[in-house]
């Protein structure tokens, strides 16, 4: 039985422990589960192993750290070590997009090195593998598509990315009609240039229910690929993008009949007042399944900065209903990230998803910030540095420019607010 | 005559100026300044020397960094330094408040050293001067306040923040129904402090005609502080903010009549949801004035990361109507600003600045965005970089991470997207 079947007949363990973590009824959490609203990606395998994360309606915001090697920067010891730290700032799953060396070696050291639910992206294997046989990617077969998701469910990932949404009425919007950047999905742009020069339908959208099959042995938590999510500011919310979310809702459908958890993935790079409407439709075509969003960027000119960026789109997105913040990092669009960016790109998405919590009215959001608020006024810089979300930079900020006043800090020194304000509301005793 | 007394007879060079540079018919741009909807800050001396800035309605989102020495850190060569840096990297105008050093001089200085627009904050040159005669801030009296503000008039500083806004009102309303983090604007707690101390209603209330008079007299913008914004997310909104708002709207139609340019300072710490409201309502009150907003930051607890913080709630803040970003650095909270942390906080508020002009669909960003999917889509890495709102850091990634094929980068090396979609359709042709 799958996670979500037996969440139809009783509350698993698993279920108890998020419910007890993030403060709301088990009962309701197993019937969100059930009813595929939430999801809790852990493999068959490995439920006792993983760190029980939910995704969904109701719970926290939560974020993703990809890895990965690639065929330029091939270190495995760089990879698990930036999954690690991953996990260390708070990541709540970590993604393995390896592309060079090992691949199988590679997603099982990662596996074991984080305690977090891991996600990969088959097709890329499939790719990687015809490469390496001196052939071109578009030359795999469906078989050589769905090997590769049978061996990565086999190893025992706890959800992955299938490209399964993407149709060639979709694809011929992209090519009829034009984009300012084409396809920008690594897995999409796979399948779309298998699907161009083969000149047939998808393969994994007509293997679906093979897919659904493998994925109920193993109990893998599907991740619905968005092949054709906005490079670019200027193609968010196009017919291609809107063709390939109906499908998304189609296979979320056929997903829950069989079982299976799925979860859909969104864009890309979208203007900020599109945001919501992209969230909300999502959740409307898709029936409340968790939507997992790759930032979103609201500017193309970010470049080197793009964790800003993300952070500004997946604050909105996820106030508006996104349940999963995928991490976007400085080196985005520019270079494999290192140790460093991944950091930053992990503190960057968790600001995003604490300030969506915090609009959401979420109990422990508000807590932490009338924490902060109240060691504020006590000027109690310890306190604020153990619940500031990385404890370690804001620390360092002070050490460097210690003050001349221990309880004030360099900015203000003696003109500071509080103490001003607090000066005279003493004397008025 | 003021500059906005010259707009209600005819179109001033400047405003020529400003016009053609951001794509506006110069008359009704004449007219904005006329009402009072937007405002180019210049004193009545440096209309010649400083570079024309309009800020408002129908204009590209505007960036403010401060600067400035504090009793701690009292290095004049180095805030000279910070101002080139922050308007070398793109901040529009430049505020010194400075509390350490010879306050005048550094003025001075600062005000050389850059071509943008220069704010204060005469205040708290006000309080600096009580505490060198080893007095208590608020043993000053309410001619020592109004002398700051003359003085700096006289140095001809562009615009200026007054706290008049403040009254016992709004003051009685924190005091009797608490809040989590009282005042945290500086000038605002001097002033409130002040208050509370002699027991009297706010001197900078009731003298502002004599303020209106020297303003007038200088050309000086005034930027109606708000001693009432939030410290924390939990007091976002509360009846102290909103009395100090209705207040700010009877002053700008004060400066209005008085023909003064008037702007008005909001908060601060926003839950993210509130922030549309916060913009709305203060558009509304202040009939059409500028807004000029610190952050907002939507969430207390990033300390180290608050540009990041910043960065939301301004996108969304200028998105829904604020016109004038002021910069948060990652120091904010912690520390005065290095030069480092002056270009992160601008970089991270041109982005936020960005974001919402690409939402408002400002054609100079629409044809920025297209420019930049264009050169990634011919992976024109240059041009690339050209187009950053930074090109310094994508560029160094690069360097230090150089791909081995050219063309491509390390993260998907010959797995890139764009390649593999383009090497489809070239074959297909």
């Amino acid at each position: 039985m799958t996670l979500m079947e037996e969440c139809r007949r009783t509350v698993p363990d698993t279920v108890r422990k998020i419910a007890e973590e993030e403060g709301v009824r088990p009962e309701k959490l197993a019937r969100r589960v059930a009813e595929g609203r939430v999801v809790v990606p852990a493999h068959a395998d490995r439920r006792d192993e993983v760190r029980p994360v939910g995704i969904g309606e109701g719970l926290r915001v939560k974020i993703n750290a990809n890895v990965g090697t690639s065929p330029e920067v091939c270190d495995p010891d760089l990879e698990v070590e930036k999954a690690r730290a991953a996990v260390d700032h708070g990541a709540d799953t970590v993604m393995d997009l390896s592309t060079g060396g090992d691949l199988r070696e590679i997603r099982r050291r990662i596996m074991k090195a984080v305690d977090v639910p891991v996600g990969t992206v088959p097709v890329y294997e499939a790719a990687v593998e015809m490469t390496r046989r001196g052939r071109a990617v578009v030359d795999m077969d469906e078989d050589d598509m769905l090997r590769a998701i049978e061996r990565h469910m086999e190893d025992g990932v706890d959800f992955m990315t299938v490209h399964c949404a993407v149709t060639l009425d979709a694809l011929e919007d992209v090519l009829r009609r034009g984009r300012a950047l084409g396809i920008v999905s690594r897995g999409g742009a796979i399948v779309a240039a298998w699907m161009i020069h083969h000149d047939a339908e998808n393969p994994l959208y007509e293997n679906f229910d093979y897919i659904l099959e493998l994925a109920r042995e193993h109990d893998v938590t599907l991740s619905l690929g968005d092949a054709m999510r906005p490079g670019s500011v200027l193609d968010a919310n196009d017919a291609a993008q809107h063709r390939e979310l109906v499908v998304q809702g189609e296979l979320v459908d056929r997903c829950r009949e069989a079982g299976v958890q799925a979860m859909v993935e969104g864009p890309g790079h979208v203007p900020l007042d599109q945001i919501p409407a992209v969230v909300r439709l999502q959740k409307r075509v898709c029936d409340g399944a968790p939507f997992y969003v790759l930032g979103p960027v609201p500017t193309d000119v970010a470049p080197g900065y793009d964790h800003i960026a993300a952070a500004i789109g997946g604050a909105i997105a996820a106030y508006h209903g996104a349940d999963f913040l995928c991490y976007v990092t400085p080196a985005e669009h520019l270079a494999l990230p290192d140790v460093k960016d991944v950091i930053l790109g992990v503190i960057a998405t968790r600001i995003a998803a604490h300030a969506a919590d915090t609009a959401r009215g979420m109990k422990y959001a508000r807590r932490e910030n009338e924490e902060m608020a109240e060691a504020r006024w006590n000027l109690d810089w310890d306190r604020q540095f153990e619940l500031a979300i990385d404890p370690k930079k804001p620390r360092h900020y002070r050490e460097e420019r210690p003050p001349q006043a221990k309880e004030l800090c360099s900015m203000c020194g003696e003109y500071c607010a509080i103490k001003i304000l607090k000066d005279a509301l003493e004397e008025r005793r």
